[in-house]
């Protein structure tokens, strides 16, 4: 029996995804091979992987003068990446800073340039994100840095921050393709996979063409987005199984009806769960409401003994994955694109039982 | 029907693997999710690891004295990787040029430090490895480097090169698991798993532990052995799935009896092929006996007009993936662990035939 799995990353997928990729597995569509058997140079993959991005640009709304780059690495590859592509030695950029991720990127960036970090909500305990319209970023800066979602924090920005001619870099690892997103603001978007585009081990990267040529020489080329953008994301072997598998969930979007009916079913979700939350008296969340993740919701009970019980019972229902980040404790439920209504119902019904015999 | 694959890289893969993947692949277990869809954090998840780990450690006869990381990136990671952990800025290393890869790993070495190529097998067309000594290793060189495989060209060492006291580094992506390989004479063994691990998209790095320590401060983080090695390669979230399937592949190399198993089968597969290339007058393979590669074998037809009949008649007979690299043209059979002896015979055969009708 499946159950409904709310791990941060590597999260649930789609069962028709994976039951696809489990008929196909070895023997792809009559070609006597499984995927991750092809050369990543044959007529086959080469099909797979331009398919992927044609359906990333697609649902993303990519424009033309970008690249979408299929890397591996993760998000933390990117936090070296972003300043090697960018940024000559000695030159700064601007970070926001909204949490966790944030803070990761930041440290990363500083082996490389002199961070400016332009807000900082730590007064907040990151609770929040900056005001729009209240971030100063130094006309010079080689870019304006931010977390669009904090997986740990549970923040999500509602709004694209304005960087004037700086151009904007987020880290969009958990929004990506969750709602609709306006590329055309944006300088660089990065994004792990393994969080709504499928599995570990796949990074996706959507770059403004302008911006490439600018790498520092010395970025190793498994970073560097104009040699890979050149290359088809193939200078090197990429992750065909999982760039595969990203393709698989990228036409299950389409089928689901694209980001707007994503953004809909995932604003019903979040609304369920906080509205669950906020008219309870024993659940609460820290974060502001206009700032709350749709992607990640973190919960507490009134007491930290109570988290291994409502854990406990968690598993006995069914429910995965429910212990909040290591760093923080509580509870968090991440719920993705391929998280159903149906899972987030059963999970306040939990909380709402938990709550009676504890409360 | 299954095809036989003599793709380069990604490769053919044993049945068994693929087969018990495929079963698991919406349930792993009974824990109700997909191995792809586990927190990394997870015991289950964590038990797949570290007994991957302890497969691989135990089959390669890896010292206590080493880390094993499971990595991102590929070999082409690693030819930045060795000189940001291994050398400070301005330092010297060593390289021995035996061929295509070679020459990327010198190439990317080069943006990094100051590179001695100590040998060159120009003169023979990358035909052989240097004799055994010949070597002269300045003994102020951070390591010397060489690539124990060429996939292009066909070329491997049968020999481990005796750099004295500097770390010896090799990628030994086409070779690693094929053969027993006396991993203390190493400094730092990588390898792309691609080849006779598994998937693409997993990179294994041997490093001896007194070697960690000397990374430079600017070495991006999913780069850095030690910082790698001190989060159990968990410092960001690892190619899980990969890593599954790794863990499942040494599993299989086990049940077949292990390295020496191996090295008896792949030596029966290379000889039957390369007798049957030596025994023509229509088929050659331009590599000096005593350096040929057991694991990609290219060969030429007398003349070039030959190849696409053959590869067509090879795809009608179930032979895939013999093209040889773009960059040199005529065949290459790649022929790893999991390609089984039945494959090797029916190529010979095929090979045979064609002869006949053309020589």
């Amino acid at each position: 029996m499946r159950v409904y799995n709310f791990s941060a990353g590597p999260a649930t997928m789609p069962l028709e995804v994976l039951e696809r990729a489990q008929s196909e597995l070895t023997d792809w569509r009559g070609s006597g091979m499984s995927v991750t058997e092809m050369s990543h140079r044959s007529p086959e993959f080469v099909s797979i992987a331009a398919e992927a991005e044609a359906r990333m640009r697609s649902l993303l709304g990519v424009p033309d003068d970008y690249a979408v780059l299929f890397l591996q690495g993760g998000a933390t590859g990117q936090f070296a990446a972003v300043p090697l592509n960018l940024a000559a030695v000695g030159a700064t950029a601007a970070y926001v800073n909204t949490g966790a991720w944030s803070k990761k990127a930041i440290a990363e960036g500083r082996n490389h340039l002199d961070v400016r970090v332009v807000a900082d909500e730590k007064d907040s305990g990151y609770a929040t994100v900056p005001a729009p319209g209240s971030l100063e970023v130094p006309a010079d800066a080689a870019y304006l840095h931010y977390t669009l979602n904090e997986t740990i924090g549970g923040v999500e920005f509602p709004y694209v921050p304005d960087a004037g001619d700086v151009p904007l870099v987020t880290d969009a690892s958990s929004t990506i393709l969750s709602r609709p997103l306006d590329v055309s603001r944006f300088g660089v978007i990065y994004a792990g996979a393994q969080k709504n585009l499928g599995p570990a081990g796949l990074t996706v990267v959507v770059v403004r063409k302008d911006l490439l040529g600018r790498a520092r020489p010395e970025t190793p080329s498994v970073l560097h987005w104009q040699a890979m953008a050149e290359a088809d994301s193939m200078l090197n072997t990429p992750p065909t199984l999982a760039w595969y598998l990203v393709g698989l969930v990228l036409e299950w979007v389409e089928q689901q009806g694209g980001l707007e009916a994503m953004a809909q079913r995932n604003r019903a979700k979040a609304e369920l769960l906080y509205g669950a939350i906020d008219s309870s008296d024993f659940w609460s969340n820290p974060v502001d409401a206009d700032a709350r993740s749709w992607m990640n919701v973190p919960f507490l009970a009134p007491d930290p003994a109570l988290d291994k019980p409502f854990l406990a019972a968690a598993a006995e229902a069914g429910l995965s994955g429910l212990g909040g980040h290591r760093s923080v404790g509580g509870m968090r439920a991440s719920i993705y694109n391929a998280m159903p209504l149906e899972g987030v119902q059963a999970l306040v019904d939990l909380m709402t039982d938990f709550e009676k015999q504890n409360g």
